[in-house]
């Protein structure tokens, strides 16, 4: 298989955008590995590493995180994000995986690959890991800031068959996002949403409360981009509201140093366990091809990550799957 | 001033409540305080504890968690939550504090006192604890789930009316909760609030993301009902997983636990600055009266919080003041 990687999108792109696919590299060498960016950044990578299942693409143009999405595809059709959608469509690539600006790589995606028949609109859909060692995949979280039901419905199916096949559940629990747990909560979005949802042959676990998708009660979380943005950014405001505070107070005396330093190991597996860089990218589920958008804060070790997700949704044939399933349905 | 208290509210209700408001008592005599509830629940209060500031008021009925409100306050006439709020319509109590049902709450309270005029919905306005030490009113978080953009906009004026008149800041910062900083973020409600915030004559910051809300950029964050549910949902399930994977990781051997035990008084008071119960209870904004929703799982000192919070409430006249600024705008 063959993946095509922005090596120029990235808060700390290129460098750990390279790092990280570098690492990729030496670890899958049966993946080919191309990326895609200026011929000033990608090039040297080639005489710093060379493997023959790595190659390069050059792309003389930017996008930027300023960059308004259907202006900037228009404009820089010779982006490294352009670029490696078109590369996806044609088949040059299985998939490619940016760090870049969601909103342009969302629509390079769908002017290159299009969406799946039946799907209205793609959703970003990461993981987020839960207290019980688990994770719940979260769709969407602002690819598609207006929902309608039937989106809902639509992102309910595609959760479930990703989840199915990526991560291996059978059956996955699919809950949709609310505030409150009875059949008739929420605004008229979420109502008409239930009664959508419940009609699908899948695993639909009914209204889930915000307090309790951590806890693991499913591993489909179904709701509106806006809300699910909401949720994303305040789970990372917390976490990181958290990791302030408990400096603060381990460093506030020289024994509570000393204890601190003893839990240090722990206090590393606690952060990582909370941290989006352990769980990949977000596949813009619904498009037509293999499209992952990775964090925009990635270090090298969620690059890395994110190629690990591609190949099992390369390896697993999600966007087969969900086309066959909705076909059925 | 008269404080009138639901005494059969809310999940430790009837013991805690009754502990917290007697603290409330000591503490202020200068505050007369009616414990409203079932006469065996009340009656035995006023053996325990003489107070001349202290009274019952009995109510026959209960309200259950599960109760629909508008049947609830049709026909539980002689429950606590209805005899509650039209003591304060009635002006026998200045205020009316409950830990019980939020919805059948609001609706009694609507029933009972109306709305100020100009306010079209109540808002449910809870405050969150920011990592600067500080505090952010947030509003609505529920009352009102499918919110239009007047709505928000007089969220915006009444939290701002009640920030720096209740908490004494000066002019203080509001923001609008949306997905991105820039203007034209968001869904229509999102698009045309800000347009309407815009107008009034407060100290408007814009759009704050999710993740910025603990960083205490703003001291008023407006919110639609559902996402902000959402958001003060998840911030409990994300506070709740940091505190299950700290255990999990300051248990897993001796010298953890010992480390851990030196840490003790830092790690209380890290959970404290992140607890809820800290910060008194919710106001319901926009009611024609002074009507506070404590926390469902209010423990006696969330009680005597809400306590304090409602005393500032009657002391600084938020009600008038919010009504002389509607007046004017």
């Amino acid at each position: 298989m063959r993946i095509a990687f922005d090596a120029m999108g990235g808060d700390h792109a290129p460098t750990a955008v390279i790092d990280g696919v570098l690492q990729a590299a030496k670890s899958w060498p049966d993946t080919e590995i191309v990326l895609v960016g200026k011929d000033e950044v990608v090039t040297p990578v080639l005489e710093r590493a060379a493997m023959d299942h790595l190659s390069i693409r050059t792309a003389t143009e930017v996008i930027n995180a300023e960059d308004e999405p259907v202006r900037a595809i228009r404009r820089k059709k010779d982006s490294s994000m352009v670029v490696g959608c078109e590369m996806v469509k044609e088949g040059a690539a299985d998939a490619f995986i940016s760090a870049g600006n969601t909103g342009v790589l969302m629509a390079a995606g769908l002017f290159s690959t299009g969406r799946i028949p039946g799907i209205d609109r793609p959703a970003l859909a990461p993981s987020f890991p839960t207290v019980t060692g688990g994770k719940v995949l979260v769709l969407d979280v602002g690819a598609n800031p207006e929902a309608r039901p039937e989106h809902l419905q639509q992102y309910a199916l595609m959760g479930s068959v990703y989840v199915e096949s990526g991560w291996g559940i059978a059956r996955p629990r699919v809950g949709l996002l609310n505030i409150g747990t009875e059949e008739n909560k929420g605004t008229s979005l979420q109502k008409e949403a239930f009664g959508l949802i419940k009609e699908l042959p899948i695993n639909f676990v009914g209204n889930v409360e915000a307090r309790d998708v951590l806890e693991g009660v499913c591993d489909v979380l179904v709701c509106d981009g806006f809300s699910g943005n909401i949720l994303l950014k305040n789970t990372e405001g917390v976490a990181n509201a958290v990791f302030v505070k408990l400096k603060e107070e381990f460093t506030r005396n020289p024994l509570n140093k000393l204890a601190a330093a003893i839990l240090k190991p722990s206090l590393k597996r606690f952060a990582s366990s909370m941290d989006y860089k352990e769980y990949g990218g977000a596949p813009l589920l619904g498009l037509g091809g293999a499209i992952i958008k990775a964090h925009g804060s990635s270090d090298a070790r969620a690059i890395y990550n994110a190629v690990r997700q591609a190949r099992l949704f390369i390896e697993r044939g999600v966007i087969r799957r969900i086309s066959e399933d909705l076909e059925r349905s």
